[in-house]
């Protein structure tokens, strides 16, 4: 593996730790942010004060405010920005950047009324000049537990299998595991999907309702991811691996997860204003729940627990309400949820 | 609903729980435990003082320790005794029964050396004249939570999809909601194997490892369990329902499961024996690791996890060393774990 230089975009908590799983790897990391007196902070404490402050990040992270100093020679490009900047990111890239990068990116979301997933928001934005290839780089990963050089295991995605395999090269360590997809929709819908999935068992935490009641969900959630997810063109496959059932399980039932922190604010009986404002960090979920609840109509999908989560999230119906109807859902026969899935997949699963 | 005669057999925290669901339906209860004393202290405090001591236990359930009394007017029979003693408590009912019964089994195990799973060992020893109809009710369900009755889903299972909804119209309120299915070999095969899978979770965890392993863990455990159950005649999608990954979060990330526990212990460097007597309960996952050891011989299965776990239980390997080489196992395209499920299956995904 060759040393390369890797701008990271984003010095949140996952844009920090990737940026510092990059420097294990003895690549030069340029960590942008949008703030310059975060890249001081973190240029002269050696921390990310705000997102992980007891983590020592390596010399070879450096952090610039300027896009044109972070991307001008880079080799690659990650984006770790919140998913609702990425196109304006993604704008400030393209006057930046000097000569031709791999495009990682690792936001998960679906912006609501286009309904695009970030990598066709990226493939919209950047110019031919600015990217070669785009890699979606997804899975179940705690920044919090990645610094700590915990075992961690995630899928990188292309179009272009290759691709997929150079990020893999500049992630794989001892501790980061990198597995190779070339189901692009299948990882980002997951990925993106899942938020929903822990808003709502958030909800059920919250409201008191016990492991049982959290795997049921669960176990419906990654049914209705499936069904819409495989209605886009994804493989269903996928939603058995890392960045399906993997993802889902860790935002569901880790203490880390701000989805999952927010749906159990909400469950307590807090408004959604006031978590959103007490959270300090993006929510993704919120936003995607609206995107997914458009594509259930767009595409007649039945998405149950989507649809009772935007109740909750924008019309006003009380969590309690919503979950009891859920549970109450008259259904009889387990397979009518769970055939449903492999109906519409044209022949995919071989692939 | 009309008002039945229910045996319950086994008044541990889950026979205990199941007979409580039922009695909170109307019927009429007799829960059948081997030792006179415990049946005495049930009908006397109305509390199963060793599993569940802090629930009040409705009238309608009264406690035997004579089969012949518990099972000789039932319309149903429920066997909740763990999976080593099914054979021996089966030959009792035969002697004890006067009429014919649905019998329903509520157990997690795969019998060593036969390979049996509990229905057929059921199948194989009742005889026609006591038993109807056969069903498996299983999914992911703490008896801890049943009985404050929070919100629980499970599948009822039967090759007779009429005899399922009997159990199912038995059981279900609105505390605990019962689907149907017809694939007793997944829901079988998915219930038993996922303690292995807990087993290892508990490991991870007992290890100091976190969440993104452990999510890494379920989901290569996941693949491994529909491997090989397709290969036993299993339809995969069971292993996407409650009885497959719900069944698996619950029993992975709960401080109820008790395989979890056991396995939390031996990696924080406990030995088996050790373990094993210090439960006070019997722990399914063990007996069943060594039978899926010997299926995936049988059936040719890649099963890196449970062949890892029987190395580190009947062989002495360390748990560090099993699951730090679980981690680093040479495998690059995330597809190639996945298809396998699917290759095998001979068109079962439509049914």
């Amino acid at each position: 593996m060759s040393n390369l230089n890797i701008a990271v975009l984003g010095a949140g908590s996952w844009g920090t730790a990737l940026a510092l799983v990059l420097a294990d790897n003895k690549h030069q990391v340029r960590l942008w942010t949008h703030t310059e007196a975060q890249a001081d902070i973190i240029n002269q404490t050696h921390t990310n004060q705000k997102y992980l402050p007891d983590t020592e990040l390596p010399e070879l992270i450096r952090a610039y405010s300027d896009m044109a100093e972070a991307v001008s020679s880079a080799d690659m490009i990650v984006f770790a920005v919140p998913a609702k900047v990425t196109r304006e990111v993604a704008e400030k890239v393209n006057t930046a950047a000097e000569k031709q990068a791999i495009v990682v990116h690792v936001s998960k979301g679906i912006e609501p009324d286009s309904h695009l997933r970030i990598s066709e928001i990226l493939e919209e934005t950047l110019s031919a000049d600015v990217m070669s290839d785009l890699v979606v780089l997804s899975g179940p990963s705690h920044a919090e537990e990645v610094v700590k050089r915990h075992p961690t295991t995630v899928t990188a995605a292309s179009d272009q299998i290759e691709a997929a395999e150079k990020v893999q090269d500049a992630f794989m360590n001892q501790h980061f595991r990198v597995y190779t997809n070339t189901d692009v929709v299948g990882v980002e819908v997951g990925g993106a999907l899942k938020n929903i999935i822990a808003l709502a068992a958030g909800i059920t935490d919250g409201l008191g309702y016990g492991d049982n009641a959290k795997a049921a969900l669960i176990t419906r959630g990654l049914a209705e991811i499936a069904r819409l997810g495989t209605k886009m063109g994804a493989n269903p496959l996928t939603f058995s691996g890392l960045t399906g059932v993997g993802d889902l399980i860790v935002t569901c039932t880790s203490v880390h997860s701000r989805n999952w922190r927010a749906g159990n604010m909400l469950g307590k009986g807090h408004k959604l204003e006031e978590v959103l404002s007490s959270m300090g960090m993006v929510v993704e979920g919120v936003r995607t729940t609206k995107a997914a609840y458009q594509l259930a109509d767009k595409y007649n999908v039945s998405m149950p627990i989507t649809s009772a989560l935007y109740h909750v999230l924008f019309e006003g119906v009380h969590p309690k309400e919503a979950v009891d109807q859920l549970m109450a859902r008259v259904k009889t026969h387990e397979m009518e949820d769970l055939v449903n899935i492999l109906e519409d997949q044209d022949g995919k699963t071989g692939n």
